[in-house]
């Protein structure tokens, strides 16, 4: 039984290196190199451990890393969807769930369904865990585009509106990050890396 | 007081984004891209949470997913040190001592004694939780170099004897793991990726 799911979980290992190869929009730290999921899940997970003491409510954090490690593997077979894209829509899809099903379904029935219902739980948003995790979703890349002049902003033409209506989420998960955040947005108007 | 913690953990996060640009000698499964640091460390918490039954001691998976999050961000001042270097040696140095007290001290201070501690741990090995994260640091290259029929011991030059010696250890975090892993060793020599 064990040496089965041994076989399993290895198969699931081999598929998810495949994250490594789907490019996000936004551009690492002062750079013009794009961002991988894996790379992103990466530094979510370590924003999210050193930034906890800022969730608003008590959070279980070994969820919270669960779910920013697993939440874009979907993305394997559904693709990175642009979260200021006007003609799709950036949440949770059709084609993300046949994904989860897919993908996480590889694993042991028991783990499967875990990992399931975590990504679900994430991206429904509604408890402190997938709020706070959100937090992180939304957080690294408006840091990442203020270090590049404006990153996706700039190259996309998305304004000071549609910036503030997606970050404003961080709020939440935590009122303090959410402060920031929003001096940060404000900051970015001023120096005129953002537009009105 | 948390104000200026958060600029600090900031300041933090921006830093370790550099791990990310830390080629290691080891390709993706499948591929000729050599992986980096931050891919590494997110595939091995991923490997950490799903193969956890595979543990022989028990373990506190958070503290394996610290771990395995922060092992390699030392290597922002250190560089990666190929494991079958003959001239360097791969394991602790003064240099990543160092890079560990800069970086995980950019954090205030309760943290940064907790994630250097938590490196420090990782480093020497004792503990269920140092053993189990080692294992998933052997297992990932080795599923990778079998994966491009003999990867980097093909490219380098590393027989049987330097893979067998360095991946035993994956027997300290598991027993299991172990027997899986001897067996794809002994592949690796029947197929010829892998010299005796």
């Amino acid at each position: 039984m064990q040496i089965d799911n041994l076989l399993q979980q290895i198969n699931f290992i081999k598929e998810i290196d495949k994250t490594k190869y789907i490019k996000r929009k936004t551009k690492l730290f002062n750079s013009d190199r794009n961002e991988n999921d894996a790379e992103h899940s990466w530094h979510l997970a370590m924003m999210a451990i050193v930034l906890a003491e800022h969730a608003d409510g008590p959070i279980d954090i070994l969820k919270v890393l669960k779910m920013v490690l697993i939440h874009d593997i979907v993305e394997i077979d559904a693709g990175d969807i642009f979260i200021y894209d006007t003609e799709k829509n950036h949440t949770n899809t059709d084609a993300e769930r046949l994904a989860a099903n897919r993908i996480f379904g590889m694993l042991p029935k028991e783990q499967a369904d875990e990992l399931i219902s975590t990504w679900e739980e994430f991206e429904r948003g509604e408890t402190n865990e997938a709020k706070y995790a959100k937090s992180m979703d939304r957080l690294e890349p408006l840091l990442q585009n203020v270090s590049n002049n404006g990153g996706t902003w700039t190259e996309f033409g998305v304004n000071y509106k549609k910036v503030y209506e997606k970050k404003k989420k961080i709020k939440e998960g935590s009122s303090s990050l959410w402060n920031y955040a929003e001096k940060l947005i404000d900051e970015s108007v001023e120096k005129g890396i953002l537009k009105k």
